[in-house]
């Protein structure tokens, strides 16, 4: 297929190196140039606006938030662009984003298909991303097979691409209150002189398998948060978001509210570009230790 | 060997149940004699007192709460044991008064043991309970094959009692996030018509697998609490005994009070009897739904 | 002077009446120009665009929200004031959209006053209102005369004038703290079957004077919150404010979550119009009553 | 009056005193005798066990808290009491230890006033002290006059004693919440740049008199907490107790536990001893400043 990717952070230049090994052809641009020369040393042709990305049989863009997609995203770029084009947006952005881009490429004749990702960089590397796809049904079949050379699996989740934004933001909600729920046990045990290796072992074995609770857990057991995996400060974006949708529903989500105030004090203590597990250490901070 | 079992609620009669096919001798007691009977049937031999059952190589108990065990384990109880008997207490007690029984019972040379379990009555039918241990380890040694005839797996967790007190709330605090966390992520979703199914089968198969997310949700998703396999007003029991211990070494803990908040909100509604899941519920209230 | 009126809701009006009683000459523009009519009976020019208000000694404006104010404030209406202009903006906007206006407006040479208000309806058409006021000292001494008009004191806090909207925000979290604390303390005085009114003669006879305590705790004693007063949805749009100047530096506001909580759960169940202490109706609710 | 006063710390010493003044006679009792010896010099009778002082026409007593008037107050004190013998307890104890204690008293025939009071050891020392009164009717009327000498004015609560703890505690409750308040709004105010001294003018000028915001709110501007007024440990108590009160009867109060989750916070960092203010110096901290 003859493709456009733009955005070419960690996470959008893995899925596009993966989009070139599968043998479609790509147009890809982003804002900074020097991002995207790697990718034409694997085939890929560098464009230098994103309306030249935004072209042939479908677009996937990756973009870092809102701002961003409202700056590229305008009337005069969906004007120019071919008529049933489809655009695959698998950033994470808001719920109200999603609808007004879907009413406004619908109003211009082009497919919007919102898929966003669940995994980190080096998930994205491995085309073991899962991915959560809404919007028209046809769109998605023919882009199917470029979902499945970025991800391990795509679950569909019918016509309005806004519902994949709302389950992905529900999925980081829940991410968020998982970790700071195992902060705040963390200065439990450490109050009582327990291990908290001791506790994972226990849940991770019983009740809470899986890669969050181990993941997480042995970041805070070790108090050790640097490099970051997933940063605390995009762990707050996901929790602004997910309040934001809920906000719009009139729904209170109060385990949001106190993570959201759990990160606020990471940042304001420098601790934004450290990994989301450092709210074990905001937890202790709270306890005095 | 020869043991005595003190409390035979749900969860205590199939532990004792479980204590008699692995061959142990077993004297019984409990405060209604009732329920008791059936364990004779068995070969148990029912006793009239809590002194005539705390006897012989080992006793067992599996009281309700901190009020109940203040009753039956007094001074004078402790004071006509036989030395050097074993006293392994099962049952979810405060931080405070694991410490204090395991100091009465150290003062009178008998040997205390805390070993809370982890799983509902059908887990302990079926002798698959985990089981978190601490306390005197040749105390624990000696216990251990009745241990295993009880659960699946036994944690040691050091010599200190109450730290097996504190890892069993900090994961019913664990779990207790959780479970309100689904509900309101139900809420959120419920709010932009998107199906909670939906989002169960994306979360149970990517980041978060194991019984409590499909199992809970499962329940929220259906709006379906009764029978209950877990009540809510045992939750709100837990989450205010980590609080409780928290407080105990001044930690806060937002996320348990946020919860104990919304457990409050369904004892008050009527729906203290239902499955803990009932936090969907609540949720669902806030939201006008 | 010669003075422009932008945005006539309730308080608007109340606002141009004055300035108009105290003598002088008054155009006024409204988005729908039904509510500008009965100021020309009282002697103003109603005129046509924003732009025609936006002229001669000074401009005051009064309009709903930030949406409103971006709206109308925007380039092309700067760019053809006149230079030295004074505009006192007297709505309640965001802390963010302060500090782009006053940017806007010095850009382009023109004095921007930040002059947000404390006092409902009734204080505004009595002249009693309580002025913040911030910006360029010269021309807060220019319109004095007219503030003076306005309300029976005008507060000065200093030259930047977004001091003024954190100023303002703060005060109405502080309010909103306050009557949600006092919804809660009722639902925890009705729990016991202690009367309301026999809490607030004690508190407001000693630690709590003054019209808040008085006022809003007398709403939520006779569960009586129509015809508002001030509306719920306005308070909640006051708090997300105060939410949203707070996380722009990084604090933590946890009261003021809980509040936008309770609110949500009023705007829910159909009360965003009823009265602000309408909180208390949510406590009861929370609380099964 | 021949009157019995048990419990001599700050504020019951300063009690005693002003009965005495009244020309009461006064036998008083304290668990450390040296705080009693100086009321002697003003013509009180020290006496050696609480027994002695529980006698006469009237006894009122002025303890720590529960545990120790737990322990004062046993039926062994109670049985050998006189029959008629009215007991005024001023401490703010919990309402569940107010009702037992009414129930243990009426069953001897001894008359239970509760008669908490609010004010600090100055206020105590100048004889203003507001008092809530709850308890037969008849024996308030017989103890007025003493609480004429200690108090500026009693307000009666009913005749069931606990109500008036529930009073107090709400009280306190207002109080903790808006002392959380002004802190969290100072560091609202800091983080942009704004003195909280010019917040105060406005606020306690116009909605908010009294000497709450204008006492705590000054500690906070200048972060000065001591020597304390009013110990944040004390204020911690009170906190607790409202909490109790409020899960007796299932009703959730979200803002109390934020209050908690903050005063723990003040503990774990040494400042258990500061003034109740402190919490601003908490909101500061939160947002790392």
């Amino acid at each position: 297929m003859d493709i456009g990717f733009i955005g070419l952070g960690g996470m959008g230049r893995a899925m596009a190196e993966n989009i070139l090994k599968a043998g479609h052809r790509l147009r890809v641009w982003n804002r900074s140039r020097e991002r995207a020369e790697p990718l034409a040393a694997l085939g890929a042709q560098v464009v230098d606006t994103p309306a030249a990305a935004f072209a042939g049989d479908a677009v996937f863009s990756m973009l870092a938030d809102d701002a961003a997609a409202r700056a590229v995203f305008d009337a005069s770029l969906l004007e120019q662009a071919p008529r049933d084009l489809v655009h695959v947006n698998m950033a994470t952005v808001s719920v109200a984003l999603a609808e007004a881009l879907a009413h406004d490429h619908a109003a211009r004749g082009i497919h919007y298909v919102a898929a966003p990702v669940m995994g980190r960089p080096d998930v994205a590397a491995a085309a073991k991303l899962t991915i959560v796809a809404a919007g028209p049904a046809e769109a998605i079949d023919r882009v199917q097979p470029v979902l499945d050379a970025i991800g391990q699996k795509t679950w569909r989740l019918g016509s309005l691409p806004q519902h994949a934004n709302v389950v992905k933001l529900a999925a980081n909600f829940t991410l968020a209150a998982a970790v700071e729920t195992l902060g705040e046990a963390s200065a439990l045990l450490a109050g009582h002189g327990v291990a908290m290796t001791d506790f994972l072992d226990v849940i991770t074995s019983s009740a809470f398998p899986g890669p969050v609770y181990a993941g997480y857990g042995k970041l805070i057991a070790q108090d050790s948060y640097e490099p970051a995996q997933f940063k605390a400060r995009l762990g707050l974006k996901d929790v602004r978001l997910a309040l934001a949708a809920a906000d719009a529903c009139t729904t209170p989500l109060p385990v949001a509210s106190v993570v959201r105030d759990s990160l606020l004090d990471a940042l304001a203590h420098g601790e934004g570009d450290m990994d989301f597990a450092v709210l074990g250490r905001v937890a202790a901070r709270r306890a005095g230790r």
